[in-house]
Parts: structure tokens; C-alpha cells; sequence
């Protein structure tokens, strides 16, 4: 995929790591929720991003994954491959990894152990991006990195050709509307939305689509609400959006801490018997009586879902 | 040096990485930085922790620096190498080449990407305390890693017997004096203070020293400032605290960002010709003016802590 | 207003004080504001909230100010009173006061200096409210309070017949969609945005209204807005919708502190020669060079704004 | 009290107000509880802070509370009465009131419902400072008033002569020791410290004494740890200090919730017999089984503390 044709828009779903152990993937777990997720018709695929639980997995099974998904996916769908590290040295390793994969592009938050400071992290995006083999999409993460890209360093780093987007997970919708307008100065760059509850709104107020973690799940839900956005039929965004939050409410906060999320749609994908729902360290999988819900939430979220599509 | 011989107390002062590059050392200023820091008499050396910029560097250099430091330091003291990550497999492997190197423990902080809540962290630290080759320091860092060891889920981790102390980087003496108060029940561990600014009161009422990052350039202040504390010699400590306060206060200052600590002792290193001032992404060395006020920070602190000095 | 009829939705205004100074009133000002904002159609007045500086300001003056505002509106539409004090006792005196000078309900935040838990939040709610003499509007402002209204707790509030709505000025819109699934089960009960940049997106998914600052200026442009979301009038919404986004940008953010908003919002009102701009401790309001880049923006605005309007 | 011969040192404790209710004081309970803080040789007494609940009481009742407590308190030490508010007219008034009923001085937190920047900061306590007709100490509290007085801040302030002394709450004894080595510049100052865990360590470095909530059960404790500290008994301090660690373990950590410490002390003098525990909304007072715990602990503590006192 040539970087002057990609295009970041649409629901790129965020892939969980399909796991047997700490240092093993569950290989044909990974093969069929990749099957899952592209059978929804989704625009691109994201792998080892938050929801990936990447920083918490090891090189060489980052690497593993990169080559496994690039090989199964081939070509179906742009690749996005996620390289945020303290380290510059490892993330560059880890791009030129993807680059020779065949992903289409990294996505890169800013380093999360030092908080620093705007100039320092203008200048950090400035030197990596340089170095970058693949376009590169910027991830706003502050609850894990501490730190905002705050509108003046956006604006700075926008106006490099490298960059090609934003994933903005902050979910400050002030910010975000902040970035929409911003964007206007930068008509070749997209914006992206994080969570999954503002993705009808990102897309009806001119966003350009959503990395949405539910889509692991239900892909075609997440990419019938992006459509119906984009054709601003409204009704029918009000309908799917009401799907959103349900799979959001009763999946996502089944489990006391803020690994429910990505907890939640593991269990959930096991319950569907598409791929183990291991977790790395720190985090476990939900056991009973999580379990239970989980799957007593997925049979009710199964008939509103189905209900609904075309 | 055996693991039930190893006490953690005294000065350990965590160093700061010499660097030329990115990816490259400082190996002559390293070297000299090590015989510097020893002169001073300290209680052991600290490689890769905060200070150390541990987790901006690639894997190979702290390896590389890892073999470094233990080889040159050759058992006059025992070396502690951080190997905090967010990737438990990377921990374990960092610790296992510490342990071949010849170090005598590892510090570990909570995985600092996600935010664990505290049963996710007690189980993180039993597990990987039990997989670990050396004996381990807990590291409470909560200004980075965005979680603190609750007082119950340290009493838990307290247990095991392979780790060995604390080092408390919260800065919150409130805290400090409850985890003292805790090891009366665990006579065989220890606590270190974090912030040198606070080792005078942490050592007067019941600590054990503290890794202070002072120690890189001042090494046998904060080693005389722990003697005078131990032997309740209240007058000496009052002069030499008002010494670490001033070295805290001129140097770690100069700059704008949280960064600023760093950068003041890798600046002031630099300026007495020890070591390169290079820092790692995401941060840039102290140029002009801020080395010109380091420069002379550091001749009126020489002053001072050189009529200070028996 | 009878208790039983009144309905909170649409656009109900935090109207700003004017002050001649810190304990008078700018009376003439006043009037000429209100009259402004009604004219634009708004559904509600809404005085002594945050944008209204209430806590910053004497009892005898808010006292004054509910008199007034009540006598001035002579109940065209309906005046919501902010109560919310750290006191409980004045709280309540001052919603006494309220109900006597004929205002419709009041509004209350949860007390602001103590940081509570969720159990003794709602416990004073619920006492509170039991002894309010008017319908009550829970006002949640994480920003200014440091405590958010957690959704069981919210639920167990909304069991009781004296609280009619609940204003959200968190800016967390994943929230936000959470309570509006939640009114499913409490069909008498609305919501209310407050920070108006989600104005659009709030009224198109499901909510009632907001209370939106930038109507102190421009009250017409939100009361559109809100009549074209309610009809799903997505064009026009997405129109109208960037206009909000550049009164926030070009007002809002031309001071570098917190307050600038409310500075923002005086200062054009000043130049508008509506009311004073004085502000009461601990702001001051904005001098040159800040009032002359109000000036500029505020005639930018008004091109774009006066075109739009039918 | 003359204002240029007071000088602020010592143990001051901050009284907890003594309620029946809502609004009504506990008269007896308040002059027992004054003859009791008074009989442990305290060097002051101070009303209506933070673990008097201020911010929770009605204007009334703060005003009844300051003449009974100068009346009662009749000069034998000095009395300081909290004035902070929100509102710049209320502080004034209330102040006034103190200066009548013969307070010595008065202290002020920033006002705590809008977050201030320090240049706004700097100007309400410059403008309110010069209003005062009493002395004002400054009080540094960020955890309830969103807001650090910071060093730059401080030193400006510092130079009004009306600004006598300054009560840091924020418990970062990095920061207090900033702070004390700025006082070298400012002789005429004082520091107090807040947290009575960091009385020991504040006092031997250089500080002049402490607020500590836990005087008003054991004044004596306080004051001999304050006075050993003075004359550098170090070993009489580590003996103190711990029944002081004792007294926090055991008695504010009964509860969940940020209020634990005020509940605890108000348990724990009623349990004492000397005053009521009714505590202001939003707060509730310890009920079974937290009252059991309470006085369990304090048993234990009697026995401790009893057993050091001569």
C-alpha cells in the first residue's frame, strides 16, 4: 500500500492478542478473529495497541504477531502496527519490523514512563517520525502516558508529511472538536476517535472514523454505525449508537479495575470461541463469577445486535 | 555476594547512564563516573533505574551497560540493576543477564503503562518475585508508574522471602513512616528513601539510607549526611541537610519540565568532566543558557560542601 | 411554575454576575442582559452557577441577585438558582430565599472543599434535597468539586421525586451516554450539557439541552443549535456546530489560566457594552493586551455568526 | 496579643468544632475540650480549620464558635481563627468578627472552588492581606484547594509584613524544606507543618512546630515531642514520633474514606467523654462497628502513651 494513497478513515478495529501464555500467541485464535473482524468489513486493522496490550508483551512475540497478521491479512485491509516505547532505539526497531511485514503504517504515543514536557515531546515526535519507515499515525493516550498533545505541538507536528493522523483516545470531546477544527488548516491529515462510546458523534461532527475495541466482537455493528454517520442518517445512528454504549455497559464493567475493558471483550471472544482470553501480566483473565455475566451480557447484547442488521 | 548476607542499607547511589548516543555509551566516562561515585564510600550502585533514564535506553545498551558496571565495580560493593518493565518476559530476561553479570539484586517498579489496581499488582509481584534469580527490591515510584503499593498489598509482598526492601520514591514521608512503622513485623527488610531531600529525616527516625541521585556528583555528602544520621549526631546532619537541600535546590531547577533533575546532574557532570551530558529521548541535554547557570550553581555548592568535607 | 410541570430542557444560560465591584452589582447591566438572553429564545435562565462566579461571591449580593433576576424575568421562562456550598445550613438558607422571590428550582453541585466518598455523597444529597423547598437539578463538576456523581450513585438519587434533572459538566461524553441510558429507567428525568462544544452531540443522541456559556453572547446560536438537533437537522447542527467551536476557540482561550473562560465571556460582553466586565476575587479581568484580541475575535465571530441566523 | 510580638511557633492544634447539630454547637463539650487541648501546654489553639470543618458550618455558628473560643480561651495563649472562603467579602466579614472577639491572627487557604493560577494567586492574597485587620498566617492545603503555593509565589508574598507565618498542609517535605530555606531570607517568618506524621522530621530540620489534629486528644504527646525536638533529643523524638505514627495507624485509617481522620479524632474524644461527635454534612459520624474500633485502639494507645508521658 503506497503511503501517498492511505487514506486513515474508517473503523480500524484496535486487536486484542489472542494469548496461550505470557511468551505464547494462541495462533489459530488469531487467525480466526482476524477472519471475524475483517468478515465485518472494516477498514483497517490495528495490532498491538493498547487493547493489544502490547506494552505488556514481549519483542519477540510483537514481532511474531507484526509477521502473523501482515501474512493473514495480505493486503485485504491497510495494517497498522503499534511501536509506542520508552525507548526510541526499540520503537524504531520495531517499526522497521512492521515496515518489512508489509504493515501499512505504526501508530506511535508519546513515551509513557517520564512525563515530559510539550517541547520535549514536540522534539521527540519531530526526531522519530524522521526516522520512521512507514507513515505515521499519532495516538493521544493521556490516561496511560500521562501527557496531552496539546493543540500547539499538534499543529507543529501536523506539518510534517510523515504524519498522516490521529488517534485521539483522550476522550475529552472538547479537545477532540479542537483537533476537527484544527484539521481544516491540514486537509490531507484524519482524525481518529479512541473510545467507542464517542464514535457517533466523532463521525457525525466531521471525524473521520473510530478505533473501536467492541469491534473485535461485533465488527459489522461498529462499521454499520460509521456509515450510517457518513450518510448522516441520523435515526439509524441513534439506533446503533444505543448498541455501543449497550455493549460498552455490559461488557466493559464487569470487573472492578481499569483493565475491565479489554478483560471484558477477551472473555467475551472466548465465550464465542474465537480465541483464548489469556492476558499478560499484570493483568488475569476473568474467572467466575465474571465469567458468567459476561456471558449471560453476551446473549442479551446478541439479540439486540442481531436484531439490527442488515 | 550471597543472597542471605545482602543487606540493603547505606547510600546506593542510582547513577546516571554516560552516554555519547542514542544507542551508544560513554564507556570512559562510565568509567570514570563509577571510580567517582566509589571514592565517595557509598553502600552500593544502582544502574537503570530512574535516574539511570532505564527505560528511554534499548535493550542491548542497558545490557551492554549491565556487563559494564559489574565488571568494573568487581564486588567492592553489591550492584542493583533496575529492571522494571511493563513486559514481564523483558523483567525476567533483563534479570537473568543481570544475574549471569554478577549483580547482587534487582529493583522492580509496578509495569507503569497500564494502571494496575492493587490485587492485579500484589499477583504481578508474586509472580515475577518467584521467577527472578536475585533477590529483589520494590520500588515505589508512583510519579511515574501512576500506582502505589498500598500498605496491605505491601505487607502481602513483604512475605516472600526473596524480596529484600524497599526503595520509596513516593515522596511522601506520611507513607514512608507507616511502611517503618510495618517493617517492625519484618526485622529482616529494609527501607531506602527516594528523594534526597528527605534522607536526613528518613534516616534520623528509623530508615535504612536512600538512593539519592545527588550521590553522582556529590557522593561522600550524602554518604556523611547517612553516618551522622545513624550515630544521632542531629547538628552534623543539620548542616549537611542544608547542603543536599542546596544541591536540590541550584541544580535540579534550572530547567522547566519534570526533566529538569536529570538533566541538572548529567549537566553538572559534564561541566566537572566526568561524563557526557547526552541525554536519551524523550530528552535533550541542557545547552546554553542553562549550562552557564549550572556552572556556576555548581562552583558556589563546591564551596559550601568542600568546607563541609573532613 | 408548578413543581409538576416544569421540565428541564433546551437552552438554559449560566448567567455571568455583573459586578461594578466585588460586592456590587451592576444593576443596569443586569438588565440589559437578561434582556439580551431572552431575547434569543432560551428556555431557562440559570444564575449563580460557575459561569456566574457564585462562589466567589457575598451572600447579601447573590441574595440581591436571585431578587432581581426573578423580578426581571417575571417568570417568562423558568430561573434555576445555584444553592451549592460547602455549608449545608447556607445552602439552604439560600434556597429560602429563592423559592420566596418565585425562582422555578435550584441547582446543586456537591460540596466542594472535602473531598467525599460516594456513600456520604449520597447522603447528603439525599438529606439535602429533602429539605430543599424547590425542584432540584444535580449539577456535576468534577473540575471545581473533585467528586463525580458514580452511576449507582446517580441511580439511587434519581429515585427521589425532588430531583428533576441533572446537569453534566464533566466533559466526559462516555459518562454523559451512561446517564442518558440510565433515564431509560427514569423517563421523568432529563439532562443537561454543560460545556457547549458537546451541545450537538448531546441533543442528536438522546439529551435535553445544555447549559451553555457562549449563550451569555450569542444566545440565539444555541437555541438553534438545540432546535436543529432536535429535528435532526444534521446540516444545519454541523453549521451551527462549528460556530460554538469558534466562539470557544477565539474567546475562551486567549488568558492562560483556568478562568479564561469566564474572563473570556465578560470581557466580550463588556465590548459589547451589555455589562461590566468586573470580576470578583480571585480573578480580575482581562486588560491590554487580552481585551483587544476579544475585540478582534469578537468582530470575526460576529461576521459568521450574524450570517448564519434566520 | 500584639501583632509585633506574636510570634507563631509551637504546637497550635487545629480544634475540632463540637457539634449537637447541624447548627448547633456543643457548648460544654467545646470548654472541656479547650481545657484539655490547653492542658497539655499547647502554644496555641486554632478555630475553624480544616479539622474543624469549617467550610461545612454556617456563618452563624463559625461566628458564636470564634467568641466562645477567645472568651474561653481568654488569652492564655494565642488564638488563630481560619477565615479562608470562597468568597473574598465573606473572609473580610468573618475576620473582622475575630479581630473583635480578640483572635490574634488569622489563617487563609486560597479560595478552593475555582482552580487559580499563581499570578491570580498571588493578587487575591496581596489584595486580601492588606484587608486584614489581623495578622494572617498562609495556608499551603492543595489536597482540599486544588492549589500549591508556589516557591516564586511564597517569596513574593513573603515580603508583606502582615504575612506572619505559613501552615503547609500539602505533606511534601521536599517542598517544606524549600520552604524553610527561604525563611533564612525571611527571619520574621514562621513555618508550621501540617501533617503531625512530619512533625519530628520538621521540627529537627529547622522548622518551628506544627497544626496537629491529633493534640486535641493528646496535647501533652505533641508538645514534648515539639519541645525534644527543639532541645535535639533525638532519641526522646524516635520514641515520640512512633506513638505519633501510632496514634495515625490507629485511629484515622478506621474509616474508607478521606474523612477517616476528622471522624476518627470526634470518635475518639467522645468515646473520651469530652465532646460530641456529630459531625457536618457531608460527613457522618462513626457508627458500630467503627466506634468498637475506635475505642480498642484507643486503649492501646492510652497504655502507650501514658507509660512516656512524665
Amino acid at each position: 500500500m503506497a503511503r501517498d494513497t492511505l487514506k486513515v478513515s474508517g473503523i480500524i478495529p484496535p486487536m486484542v492478542t489472542p494469548l496461550l501464555g505470557r511468551d505464547q500467541l494462541d495462533v489459530e485464535g488469531l487467525e480466526r478473529l482476524i477472519e471475524h473482524i475483517l468478515s465485518g468489513g472494516v477498514h483497517g486493522l490495528f495490532a498491538l495497541g493498547t487493547t493489544g496490550e502490547a506494552p505488556s508483551l514481549g519483542y519477540r512475540l510483537r514481532r511474531e504477531l507484526i509477521d502473523r497478521v501482515c501474512k493473514q491479512v495480505n493486503g485485504r485491509v491497510p495494517v497498522f502496527i503499534g511501536v509506542t516505547d520508552t525507548s526510541f532505539v526499540e520503537s524504531i526497531t520495531l517499526a522497521e519490523h512492521a515496515a518489512t511485514a508489509g504493515a501499512s503504517a505504526v501508530v506511535i504515543a508519546p513515551p509513557y514512563y517520564f512525563p515530559a514536557g510539550q517541547p520535549e515531546l514536540a522534539d521527540y515526535f519531530t526526531d522519530i517520525v524522521n526516522e520512521m519507515p512507514l507513515p505515521v499515525v499519532l495516538y493521544n493516550m493521556p490516561g496511560c502516558t500521562k501527557i496531552n498533545f496539546e493543540l500547539d505541538t499538534l499543529s507543529m507536528l501536523f506539518k510534517h508529511p510523515n504524519i498522516i493522523a490521529i488517534k485521539d483516545s483522550s476522550g475529552q470531546m472538547h479537545y477532540y472538536h479542537s483537533v476537527i477544527r484544527m484539521l481544516r488548516e491540514f486537509p490531507d491529515k484524519t482524525v481518529l476517535i479512541g473510545p467507542e462510546e464517542m464514535l457517533a458523534e466523532a463521525t457525525l461532527l466531521g471525524g473521520n472514523g473510530g478505533v473501536s475495541g467492541g469491534a473485535n466482537l461485533f465488527p459489522q455493528l461498529y462499521v454499520e454505525l460509521y456509515n450510517a454517520a457518513i450518510r448522516q442518517d441520523i435515526q439509524t445512528v441513534n439506533t446503533l449508537h444505543r448498541s455501543v454504549i449497550e455493549v460498552s455497559s455490559l461488557l466493559y464493567r464487569v470487573g472492578r479495575h481499569g483493565s475491565s475493558t479489554i478483560k471484558g471483550i477477551k472473555c467475551a471472544l472466548s465465550c464465542m470461541d474465537i480465541c483464548s482470553d489469556v492476558m499478560a501480566e499484570p493483568f488475569g483473565k476473568f474467572i467466575e463469577p465474571e465469567r458468567a455475566v459476561i456471558e449471560k451480557h453476551l446473549a442479551q447484547l446478541d439479540d439486540m445486535i442481531l436484531s439490527q442488521q442488515h
